[in-house]
């Protein structure tokens, strides 16, 4: 694919500002761009977990050395010389820029897309494998396949499982007994789903990870410890996406709930019980324990922790590798391990720093006590 | 599966309070529990981690707004309407009506329990698939198949290995050269067992973990990191069960051992020469570094971390987000990073809170004493 | 394997001294050593992460009790009755011990040892798998295979993909669409790599790893989180060893790229667009999130987290379980979450165990100051 700026600005809607007549053929960073490829200056707030260390003038300032053919920008930026195309929103242009430019990989006699419903892009230029059941896969009894479905090589579906139309199931997945997969999903290789799942549709869940295995609940009986039976499941709504390497594990009873559009990142731990809201972002290697209930829209940030039966707010957001031992009101943001409000928390954590100074401050000052004291008592 | 009050009280071994006449078909939570639903006022100290945030009285006055049939009590509750099952422990009949009501799953012509052997209720309702090896699993040279064992699709046994009787072995698993998996275990798909391992008896491993890795043991010889072989291997004895993603490296030399009984959560990461005793419980995302020695019954809080060649005493406890630095003491608890002792770590916890207020004092002091010093130096 | 001390000593290139005649079978730990076992006393700083706990002086001690045939050691230990091997690098000598009483593995037909440039013993005594393509493998169009390769069973090979000469790709991998994986390399069972990713040579990669995957960038247009195409891919160079159940995310846009000697270990997580230089060492469970930039011979301890766009520079070292949120300066050390100077850290972490005291002296003092001011109110 290769657009002049001047189609590319009219592809993004974007108002063109400098020459158009350059060939765009990439998308690429700021620092690493050559002539062929447009840029961008980010908003600095992209990921509502916290600013990006590179401030608009940090990108502005970078674009002066930058060889991009074109820079994509909210608002005309003064004394460019660069090609600017400016948009309302950066993201969005982002979005649609590098589904333009999305390699082509070639050897592909596959022509079906079935992901027309949000996540298009997730694997830009990875157009999905063929409808058909490699006949290495293993097929249970009373199994229903809908219509344009794909089952890659050594996958199990066991008794009673359901996968909705179109959905891709790749090589090496398990999909348990009674589980239900919903439409448009895309499992990666070796994804297992354990029997009486229900995955809504449109739900992408990345390799490896691991759905609706057996909790950590055990009851300490006769010197044992004794596992509670997990007679529930798990359910996962639509649009949920879920990345590499994750856990969630299946209830006591009842189920664990992923809400509908909300974002896992990898290595995350989702335990029995727990029921996370919609629009929710849960980063890298997070762990929520059992029975914790989050509200819609909530942020955890990386390597965040929450103790067994916290409920988390709407909108609340819980900072990097901070440890939840106390509910969260909604909207509220906590930091620290153990987390207390962020803004609490960024007073401690500079009060703590600053604690060899007042170690010091406190030193000085008994000494001029003691001395005072001394006068005192000559005085007396 | 149905029963009345009385019949489950009878089932149970209960003291029944009220009617019985009444049907149940299922275990439930206080608050989502129908008039065919048992619930149960739990246990507070479970876990032996920490305290439930559902005290008993929280559960107490969740039952006064719940529709549940029955419910499941340790003791009398005065002035409740609904029928009463008093039992010794909560716990234990949480397990058995669990157990009673267990899902069935539907198109099973499977009939055999292999586990029969404590974690019977693991996969409840989930009947263990026929004996008999796959038609697509790879065997190797001088591999011993006991009776009762079920392979699963795809699964690679290599050469030298030992699978015991009644065990199953899910689809997509590995076992390594002359690995040895004792009897009535459960290695779900995916699991990866290296060369020169021994799983004992009734142990359970579920999904996507991977037993006997080599572990992370570099020198920096002549300008690189160079590896050091791991001729050792891993010993799981009998019980265990570990959870979905986790990771076992192999010893450099001797074994990394993971005592009987111990409960693993998912997601933990166990390196090399690290050995663990018998009824241990490590939840979620903790690490445990090379070397670490763990006694008998520890408790591992979730993403607690240990340094190498740390000692833990039998019956310890680290904290969730725990850093361990120091050996621990048999009967301690730990907790903070880096950890100290549990009772200190809360007051230092505390006091931390309060620096904007001591850092205050110790400003208006500061200015006190020089009002003081200037009097002082006044009258001199 | 058998050899007397002083075949022993001669293999090892060491000074002997004391008895050369005993047998010698194995490599053992100090405690667990017998007769036929050779120990060591291992340099104090061997990882770089920190000083182990066992220091010399404690080795030595423990070798008084040990039964071991004989001891390598740095430098001749006084009034040591068992057989020592002095050497220069005890560590060198260590790894040549250990692939010399390397566990023969018995039923093996086969003997080629692809791994002869570095990690020789990588799998000691495990010798690769015959050249060969399992029937039960895929492979897709326009695939490329080179010599000595072996591709186990249940494996699949997407479209455009090239193996390179050696390669040992275990049962149940994934090869993505026209991804690389130069010669010597070996992944372990289950490890899956997405479409256009690169592997260097003399690569290996262990069980249930995921490289490639999308990574977590999402923009909230129109009311939903919008995932941000990735058009990147990874490339992975010579010499990196991954270790079991890992994720690195592919780039939007260029490559996450993991430099040449690159160590990781288990469970940790590398986000998209991440670069890290050459021979760093990564601990378990560390995670990286996006854009950061680590130079050369960086190493982070284990659990370590960064936030998103830090560079951390040549040589840097970040303390188990630290939160780096600034960037880090080349050579420097930091610790804490969120994380400091080491050196400021620790007096910082002495200082807040020390705060009841603190607090209970500014008690203490502020009392004093108020008689001090009664006493002067009361002259005046």
């Amino acid at each position: 694919m290769r657009l002049t700026v001047a189609q590319l600005a009219e592809r993004l809607g974007a108002e063109l500002s400098g020459d158009g007549s350059g060939w765009i053929s990439n998308v690429n960073a700021v620092e690493t761009a050559g002539e062929n490829d447009v840029t961008f200056v980010k908003d600095p707030e992209r990921y509502g977990v916290r600013s990006g260390t590179l401030s608009d003038a940090g990108h502005r300032a970078g674009l002066g050395k930058s060889h991009a053919g074109a820079v994509i920008v909210a608002g005309r930026i003064e004394g460019l010389s660069r090609p600017q195309l400016i948009v309302k929103n950066v993201d969005a242009a982002l979005i649609k820029a590098l589904g333009i430019f999305a390699p082509e990989l070639t050897p592909l006699e596959r022509t079906r897309q079935p992901f027309s419903t949000g996540q298009g892009g997730f694997l830009t230029g990875l157009k999905a494998p063929a409808e058909g059941i490699d006949p290495s896969a293993k097929l249970g009894r009373d199994v229903k396949i809908a219509k344009g479905v794909s089952i890659g090589a050594a996958v199990v579906v066991n008794d009673g499982a359901r996968i909705g139309p179109n959905s891709v199931i790749a090589s090496g997945c398990r999909i348990g007994e009674n589980s239900k997969v919903g439409k448009n999903c895309r499992l990666d290789s070796n994804v297992v789903i354990y029997h009486n799942c229900t995955i809504g549709n449109n739900v992408v869940i990345q390799a490896n990870s691991t759905i609706g295995s057996v909790g950590f609940g055990y009851c300490f009986i006769d010197g044992a410890h004794k596992l509670i039976p997990h007679n529930g499941g798990v359910v996962i709504e639509d649009f949920v996406e879920i990345g590499a390497n994750c856990c969630v594990d299946r209830a006591k009873f009842g189920n664990t709930i992923i809400g509908a559009g909300t974002k896992i990142d990898n290595l995350v731990q989702i335990a029995h019980n727990v029921v996370i809201g919609k629009a929710c972002l849960i980063a890298g290697q997070a762990g929520i324990s059992g029975s914790c209930r989050l509200g819609d829209g909530v942020v955890l940030a990386g390597q965040a922790g929450l103790v067994d039966h916290i409920e988390i707010g709407d909108g609340a957001m819980v900072g990097a590798q901070s440890a939840v031992i106390n509910d969260v009101g909604a909207g509220e943001k906590v930091f620290g391990s153990p987390a207390i409000g962020h803004r609490e928390a960024l007073r401690v954590v500079g009060l703590t720093r600053r604690l060899p100074k007042l170690a010091e401050q406190l030193r000085r000052l008994s000494k001029k006590v003691e001395e005072l004291e001394a006068a005192k008592d000559d005085k007396e």
